[in-house]
């Protein structure tokens, strides 16, 4: 499924869906970020994905993460609600056009190794000071730059 | 709109929808908390709703206050994020059985009086003291006793 994102750009497509979803940056006692190289625009990202009918928040990130990277983790914390009505996320394959509603959690490592899946063509641990070299989306930069920052309240947006 | 709070209820009817909504704990400079009388159970109740398309989740609650209570309120920070799968809402006049998906945000009062909406028949600044004597869900409840109890993180579920 193609993924284009959009961000403040007036020949966007008008959304027509809100799927919350989470995200989850998960650390392990090294201090690397587990990451995903996305099957379907090649960024690397944040494991994620839409929450089912049937699970909570939390546990929806737990789940995404262990299907997109073979991970298991355990949430500790909020690192920000992100609900920009400006980033739009366009799904070509059927003319859904979502607007952005990501609960970004941070989590431990527990068990797993890193493992390729459909939705991830890659899966890494890397050292922080190796993230600006990865190629992101925006919002998904934002982000991991917020965690760099470390700051003390969860963004609210 | 007839509402029904369905909890870890075998007989409710299955979720079909899931709209995130935002709730919001307003305090004023007596440190009361504004509560509304909601016109469809008359239970008590935190202000809010569901979030439209082209705002965002922070952009709700501010809005669905000032619709609800005539009270205009700048967010400060995060109660909790609250998505049991095993709380139901139904609206008995279209069938829909949304799965529960609230944000409850902490805000400061800024301006305006408290003033009754088709959906809230009272609305009313509230001792913390007093907050026990009125009747709520118990999902509004839970949200109330844990801004009472003070906690410092941000309820995640």
């Amino acid at each position: 499924m193609g993924r284009i994102d959009h961000y403040d750009d007036p020949a966007a497509p008008r959304p027509n869906s809100l799927v919350p979803s989470a995200n989850v940056l998960v650390t392990n006692d090294q201090g690397q970020v587990l990451l995903i190289r996305r099957s379907d625009n090649g960024n690397w990202a944040l494991p994620g994905g839409g929450m089912d009918l049937g699970e909570s928040i939390v546990a929806c990130g737990v789940r995404e993460t262990l299907e997109e990277t073979g991970v298991t983790c355990q949430v500790t914390g909020l690192l920000g609600i992100f609900t920009d009505p400006k980033h739009l996320i366009e799904y070509t394959s059927n003319g859904e056009v979502r607007q952005e509603f990501s609960v970004v959690f941070t989590a431990a490592y527990i068990s797993g190794r890193p493992t390729p899946s459909s939705e991830s063509s890659q899966v890494r641990w890397v050292d922080p000071d190796q993230l600006a070299d990865l190629r992101m989306d925006r919002s998904m930069r934002m982000r991991v730059d917020l965690w760099l920052q470390g700051a003390d309240m969860p963004h609210l947006g």
